[in-house]
């Protein structure tokens, strides 16, 4: 379920690719490459066959000034194109469904619309394993990918849990639906989580740090829960709100056995 | 409850102050100065009134190199002398006893044996706000304070919890025993937290994100408690653990009413 990680579980650092040849061989290698940075003007044919990889697979592509290439560059050879690998390789969808079926469990899986922070992904990762969870799901924009700092935070539990990015999230939910899912989306607004039925085969969605969970991802889900909070704040970190959600999902699976 | 916090809200940045003259006019003011930073080896007459001053209280002395004083100031004029005031003030532990009476409710304490994250220690308090605990006690060593980056990411529950600051964990827990508290510690030998009684009068204290709880404050706990993990990895992060903990009391302690 885990792709080609083997001895890179030392390798927390951002794992960035600069140079022509050095970025071509890596997207001709089958490399995940999460993010290519291009400098602004620059359209010769090298530059061009890189593009065409980068559009043939997930990765976005941004085009910046020589400064900004500068400024990211270790080596100082970029030759105007900096690729972003992740640091760990991504898991299908299917596979996590898979892994629940092969330990004869309802899939319980976690989505995340839009964690930007690499500590809060990283300890959600972590809660995730524990909690057996089938695997994390995260949207290819606007969210951190797995990076080195992930990796690092994750305590390890990279290495166990499988993580899908996708393209369309909304468009994932509706696919995973028809196999038999519910989405239960935490939202101050929802139903208080106790008395929610979050057993069953279960997609927990948690929302971005800032701006919580989006209109459509909302619509999307099946029912909302929230969290009890007495206190005179907005809200909690989003890797603790996704641990008390989880536990809380957690208890009701598997206490009430 | 809470000091003199006022216009200082904003301030999120490290306070650190500077020079023979200002350091010790902080001390004379009676501002709380978590940690005095001396030059190896300077040991003049104004020195040694700061000295005396951080000896008065709780400031811990440290005697560095000259270059690590360098390294530290941000005015390039410290006369071999930095103080790291505290971003915030701390309150004392009779302070979070009285809110408890004042709201009519059993004290419900968050104890940290020793949390040296900062942020960490912010979303610890953000949940400590939500989960309407009365407060936050954290020891004097080995451990990080009221620090900008805390405030910042308590995401403004440090204007509402009050955090006291003790010189021994051991001891506060022995006095607060008197008073009528129950102590549980978070230990993954414990006895699943579902089953324990998590109701009246109670502290829940979080270790130390490498060791966990160290093993005098384990002993003055009168139970330990397991959050329940089913993963290939050793721990949760401390601020998930101390979510999911601190909610399962929560649970017990407002949906059974």
């Amino acid at each position: 379920m885990r792709g080609n990680g083997s001895g890179m579980e030392e390798r927390y650092e951002e794992f960035l690719i600069e140079g022509r040849n050095a970025v071509l061989e890596a997207f001709r290698a089958g490399k995940t490459i999460d993010k290519l940075y291009v400098q602004d003007g620059c359209k010769d044919g090298p530059i061009q066959s890189i593009v065409h990889e980068a559009k043939k697979g997930d990765t976005i592509l941004r085009f910046v000034p020589r400064e900004r290439l500068d400024q990211m560059s270790a080596e100082g050879r970029h030759q105007g194109v900096i690729a972003q690998a992740a640091a760990y390789e991504y898991a299908q969808v299917e596979d996590l469904l898979a892994a629940a079926r092969e330990k004869g469990e309802d899939p319980f899986l976690i989505l995340l619309d839009g964690i930007e922070d690499p500590h809060n992904l990283g300890a959600i990762l972590r809660t995730a394993n524990q909690l057996g969870a089938h695997g994390v799901i995260i949207p290819k924009r606007r969210a951190v990918g797995l990076t080195g700092t992930v990796a690092k935070t994750s305590a390890g539990a990279i290495n166990y849990t499988p993580v899908a990015k996708v393209t369309n999230l909304v468009q994932t939910m509706q696919e995973l639906k028809k196999q038999g899912l519910w989405f239960v989306c935490a939202d101050m607004d929802g139903e208080v989580m106790y008395r929610a039925n979050l057993t069953g085969p279960l997609g927990i969605v948690i929302g971005n740090e800032g701006n919580g969970v989006s209109r459509l991802v909302k619509e999307t889900c099946d029912f909302n829960v929230s969290i009890p909070m007495k206190g005179q704040i907005d809200s909690l970190n989003a890797s603790v709100a996704m641990g008390v959600l989880g536990y809380e999902a957690f208890r009701q699976r598997y206490e009430k056995q």
